[in-house]
């Protein structure tokens, strides 16, 4: 018997609230969804330590129900200091546009100070108490799984194929999201590869649901109470929507980045690695077509990230959305401009609670 | 107010089994298939007129109840012959593996040809008096359109984004199949790219739903009564099962097509145009992986599936199936060998009807 992914972590609705990094699960955010009766989630990914803490405390201020936090489990990576200077060099044209004259970058990331703030990360989740942990880009250790379920944290790992989903169980953590392809942001695949890990919501949750028997939370597309019926229908216990936050009131997205996606179309995404290192899902623009064309020059994560970091922020303060990371589901003619409580009362009577 | 698919056809249960090309739809599995309650559908894609029409009688002598057709939409396409003769060099060490020496084909296929087919088709289906015809890869003219809807045919197209479905409306058709990314075997883009038209059900449907108002049947990954009562609440009235049938008894499928689908998993798939130069989902093989590398060689269908014909048929002799295009879904896992009338008796169950 499956165990209530709902009754163990106290929340009234299947619905959870997709952690996107980047500054869009403000507080607000987070602690409306969670005082509407589902679950909030601040994404810890491009927070250092300090910051996550501010943001937590910001969140308990606001609401007293429970609440999660995503962290992203650095990997190893390496590259030559060489493809650095080419990667600059294939941007200058962008560069020179955008009048960004100070891109070269100094310091880039490592991957031990990555593994020191992911302990960071896991230390203030401890500290904090928080309710529920989940993970995107891998797991942490047996060790850490241990220690964190040990101090009342619910562990949730994030797969792309029954495979994942099986390590995840294995490893003893409490429930699984299963990223579908419909998916906005990034692929969390992490033994499967990306062309593995492209599996539609339809055909992989009830795969997971027959192998499977922790908790499932499906991910990607669910915009409306049509998805979160569809979801539980198909075995799984609730539903974890990101776009359909993300251009809400509450949400820390750029305002182009919100109305990109509230005019966008579903045949009009690409995945593109060229904004991070990594596979994500967003609106077709100037920067995603010129840079996939040399897919293969792009650095790993987080490098690339930290390359195109002035691009992003340039883009976004002279309004350029041809150059911004505009991440997107595939269902983006379902977006709304509402705010949190509008969005989840809506919501809640569509599932006919 | 969308009309009832099921009352305007006159099935009892919302599952159609999905025409598929290459001698998988037998008429002993379409005729079980509307005995259960279901839509058996043959797919004439590979047939001449005169098969169809025997294939049409075989299926009425079995039962007395609707079933439908499923035609292919000739497209056009050009082709140096020069590239014909690269192609068969690129598959020389293939030919030669399965000591095929006869690979020379003779005549090509010619547009205008099939164009003369699928005239022909469509008279077989009024001269019959088919209750239902689906369309793929295109759609018929207006006027063909009006011919079959006045002789009472209930004429479907098949859409992968909003935009296609959108023109099968405007074109007065009566409902679409909208083709989700699960689906195995070919894709049915027609006015969207192949890029453009890769969409999860769990996105596409709730889409199409707010901008169509014809019946929609969902298509892609349906596997058994969690995905079917998945697709109801997204809004389809219908869902369209393929893999699901292929593997059942009385399937025409290649035995060892059946077998490499029941013990396939949803990361072992790819996407291919090698075998017959439309874009097809199937389990990834020696055949896929050695071709996909040089996808830009490809030649238009049907050129390229004229000239591959030699090596399915062989590899198939041969028990080779690294050769052989087998066609899957995103959901092998939950393919099953049993026949018919068990696996629609288990499956109406578990729709709770």
């Amino acid at each position: 018997m499956v165990t209530s992914l709902l009754e163990t972590i106290g929340i009234e609705y299947p619905i959870i609230q997709a952690p996107m990094a980047g500054g869009i699960t403000t507080p607000e955010l987070v602690a409306n969804v969670s005082k509407n009766g589902g679950l909030g989630m601040i994404a810890a990914g491009y927070l250092d330590p300090d910051q996550l803490k501010v943001a937590i405390q910001e969140v308990k201020k606001r609401v007293d129900k429970p609440f999660g936090v995503n962290l992203f489990v650095p990997n190893d990576f390496t590259y030559f200091s060489q493809h650095v200077e080419n990667m600059q060099l294939m941007m200058k044209s962008i560069y020179d546009e955008l009048q960004i004259t100070d891109y070269k970058v100094g310091e880039l990331p490592k991957f031990k100070d990555q593994q020191a703030i992911f302990e960071q990360h896991l230390q203030v989740i401890l500290e904090e108490a928080i309710k529920v942990c989940s993970f995107t880009f891998g797991l942490p250790s047996e060790e850490q799984i241990k220690q964190l379920r040990q101090a009342g944290v619910y562990t949730i790992g994030t797969a792309t194929t029954v495979r994942e989903a099986l390590f995840i169980q294995e490893l003893g953590m409490d429930a699984v999201v299963m990223q579908g392809s419909e998916a906005g942001g990034h692929r969390s695949h992490f033994l499967s590869s990306f062309q593995e890990g492209n599996i539609g919501l339809m055909a992989l949750v009830p795969q997971a649901v027959e192998e499977i028997n922790i908790p499932i939370i499906a991910a990607g597309g669910i915009m409306n109470g049509r998805g979160v019926r569809a979801c539980l229908q198909l075995g799984a216990q609730a539903a974890q929507m990101g776009t359909a936050f993300l251009t809400l009131k509450e949400s820390g997205a750029q305002d182009l980045h919100k109305t990109a996606v509230l005019y966008a179309t579903e045949d009009k995404m690409v995945f593109t690695k060229a904004f991070s290192g990594k596979w994500a899902r967003g609106i077709k623009n100037e920067f995603t077509e010129e840079m996939n064309s040399n897919e293969a020059m792009t650095l790993p994560f987080p490098i690339q990230n930290t390359l195109t970091q002035s691009i992003r922020k340039e883009a976004a303060k002279q309004k350029k959305p041809e150059y911004m990371s505009l991440w997107s589901g595939q269902a983006p003619r379902l977006a709304t401009n509402i705010d949190v409580t509008t969005f989840m009362d809506r919501l809640i009577r569509e599932l006919n609670y």
